[in-house]
């Protein structure tokens, strides 16, 4: 990664709302992590945001990643 | 995420049909987050609609969700 | 979804051919909850029944959907 | 399904190397349900093996039945 | 599959590198059962190692196969 | 593999974020095991971390390689 920065410190979230909002911010730190350069990011997003297959494939992403959050969280069960 | 609005309480459904639904609003809420202008994601609906690719690639969206959502109702098994 | 019909009743099945079959409706009711027109339904399935890409994009969604339902059904061990 | 054959009578399998070709199977078959006609079903193969972007998707669609069946047989340890 | 070579004796490893490259044998495994030419897979697999969004495609495969392995394994925990 | 090179001696890691980055090392080395060219590697590379669909794809190799690592970890759970 470009940065040292420490953005998961868990998998644990309070609610499944938040653990729907930890799997986006997982996926985009992927991306940020393969490219890092803001300009490019931003240029890549307005394609991305557009293009409908694009989307569906980040929608898949997102629902990978929410799997292991959801696992994680025992699924919120009460 | 563009709103602040809850929609995700609880992955717990009382039936099987009805985590289908749920596994397909979240897919929508992914969307929705990523790309928030109500024109454009009416414009890519209609794209995806009705091109077989697409369309096939949202059912494993959905395939991947409807897992989690299973898993989180123990299958609903009795 | 475009109509009320109950058509998952429960994810359990006698057999592991059923599950299959179950597996294949799962992907097909998706794909009828985006798409509900007739026509334009028909007209897809013609193009992705003759592509080769998309007949394994489709076997992938049936891949994934069985393997929840075999999950719910224990494998079907005995 | 086209025809009521019965294919898959369990996923429980003497050895993973027979996990593999089962796993296989089930690809195909999904394959064969969509499109039965043997004519079409022939030129289809025919470009999925010559175009390694589709191979590659192909064995994922196995890797992903394999999962299945290699749980199901609890990874055949002994 | 075109041999009846026994290639798959046992998931279990005895590490997580081991693990990895049955993970890749097991990828390559499906593709040789699907196209099993010699100077057809040799051409094939110069144009996928070429190919960036072909070669995300086989990481995937491998990231799969893998999965099975590691759970199969109890993931090499000591 | 090219080399004999050890790189992957155990699944566990102290913290999620080094899960992360043990994920994104996954799948790095999985494309250098077919394709090992230092040359190759780094043209490929520029071209898919410049293609928003090629991110995107990168990201769900992650997210699956991040699983099985979760998995491993039991999800650091305190």
């Amino acid at each position: 990664m470009a940065s040292n920065e420490v953005w998961l410190e868990s998998l644990i979230t309070a609610t499944p709302q938040e653990g729907r909002a930890l799997a986006i911010l997982m996926a985009r730190k992927t991306i940020g992590a393969i490219q890092s350069d803001p300009e490019i990011k931003k240029a890549l997003r307005e394609k991305y945001a557009t293009d409908s297959a694009q989307l569906i494939a980040s929608a898949e992403v997102v629902a990978i990643e929410f799997r292991t959050v959801a696992e994680a969280n025992n699924y919120w069960r009460k």
